[in-house]
């Protein structure tokens, strides 16, 4: 089993449209910048989705373009349909993300179609991106229980990553959205959607809410998954839990991997500045224990 | 494997020692009340070390005179030398706690002794507490790190678990006092030891500096031990690391395990409850990500 760890950077989208404080655009393209000093291979950066849903995130376009992009690493950014496919490569994105979810409550609330639909909107980027040849990353959402409808079968979480896989996604992320889950879920999760699609190409997105996200890495990790999202400082939220904590903390994330032997690339010193330096523009203390205990 | 684990919750010795915010005794009382009512099998009380090395438990005897006593619960008091172990007695206690380290240079700065004088000092305990009929507990600090000599083998410990639990110890708690542990040497340091005792008499003690607590607990459950010590809230903390978070949080922990589908005898809800109680008379948000999660 390979001991390289592919760890995909998701703060500057997903830590920042869940931040109740906004953040100039000159930070966040600073903030990326540190990021790409870290030795990361993936960061995802912004969306290009309408700023009616994600103010925080209107500056999507001027934040792509301002950063400095490393050749090695991917900056994807997340599109919800084709028209923010479309100004994602009139940015010059090489690499977008696309989600839906096995929850059809959870798709009617965050998207305002079902699933099917999504799935349809999802086929309609895959279909563009080949044009391009523009790599498009998939998430599902609320994979291990969801805020509206509660318990969600792992089995229709496999259906959809194989569905996502054969429309052309190269990596299938599931995400924990509401940091819920525990252990012998994740590993029976894991198990089922690893029978459609493999193992090397599901990722894990896990939130803290509950404070279970790194144990669940582990778990994860240990049914051979080897890519995992994180986010620097923990920043970010869950939206259907007001004050609870968000993704998994990136230094955590790599803390466990250094301890078990794992390869990442990724420097935890640059890691833990660029956390400090959005926690303080955040003007909140670091979410990530790693973080609050080392001398700054 | 039994499907039964024993929550030690050592919030109001462990954790109110390592807080800043001194918290009066009517208020420990008030605590370690709604701590009786949760379904917990063990309360570490309180400690009977000098007032000079720990101002924050001067009130020992009073807190410990002060608890309504239930039947089912024990509720251990810590003990630092034979003067501790009377004045312990003299209050009514019927279970003490003792505690050592493998780490020379720790038990240098932490009880100006050596380690062969600190175990000498356990003995004579152990030796008056089997006259007394009183239950003893052992703890070993620094198992998996010291702050001051760096590494700890493996050995050490289990060399000092055996002595413990020869000298009349029921269960030696394994204690990451730094938290500075990660999954690999966890489970390697409970292999060791359970070359020595029981894994039934082992506990483990982790403190979440780095947020690997939980993670570690999750590896030592698999490893078979079925003995947890935790802390409501999440309060404590750790001397050597300034701002670092302190014990893992109860919460969390019973979250885990429930999801895991062990038995703990403990109420989550009340457990919150007392949680929040102490960490608004510390004046603190609650360290536990269960706690700050669920409605209030």
């Amino acid at each position: 089993m390979s001991k390289f760890i592919k760890l995909v950077e998701v703060s500057p989208r997903d830590g920042l449209q869940n931040e109740a404080k906004r953040v100039p655009t000159a930070i966040k393209i600073e903030f990326i910048n540190l990021l790409s000093q870290t030795g990361l291979s993936v960061i995802e950066a912004t969306s290009f989705v309408s700023p009616r849903w994600i103010p925080q995130l209107a500056d999507g376009e001027a934040v792509f373009r301002g950063i400095d992009k490393i050749h090695s690493v991917a900056y994807p950014v997340l599109v919800p349909n084709r028209m923010g496919f479309d100004r994602a490569v009139a940015a010059g994105a090489t690499e977008v993300s696309v989600f839906t979810t096995p929850s059809e409550q959870f798709s009617q609330h965050n998207t305002h179609c079902s699933v099917e639909e999504s799935v349809q909107r999802i086929a309609e980027i895959t279909s563009a991106a080949k044009k391009n040849k523009i790599r498009v990353r998939g998430y599902l959402s609320s994979v291990l229980g969801c805020p509206y409808q509660g318990k969600i079968s792992p089995q229709s979480v496999a259906k959809l990553a194989e569905i996502l896989l054969t429309l052309g996604c190269y990596e299938i992320s599931l995400g924990d959205t509401i940091g819920i889950g525990t252990p012998k879920q994740v590993k029976y999760l894991i198990e089922v959607v690893a029978k459609k699609i493999p193992r090397r190409k599901i990722a894990v997105h896990f939130h803290d809410t509950y404070g279970q996200a790194l144990t669940n890495i582990y778990v994860a990790l240990e049914q051979g998954i080897r890519v995992i999202d994180s986010s620097v400082a923990g920043i970010g939220g869950c939206p259907y839990a007001k004050g609870a904590s968000g993704n998994v903390a990136s230094e955590e994330v790599l803390y466990l991997l250094n301890g078990l032997g794992y390869k990442t690339g990724v420097d935890l010193e640059k890691l833990i500045l660029a956390g400090k330096f959005i926690s303080d523009c955040l003007q909140q203390k670091p979410r990530s224990k790693v973080l609050g205990s080392v001398k700054q």
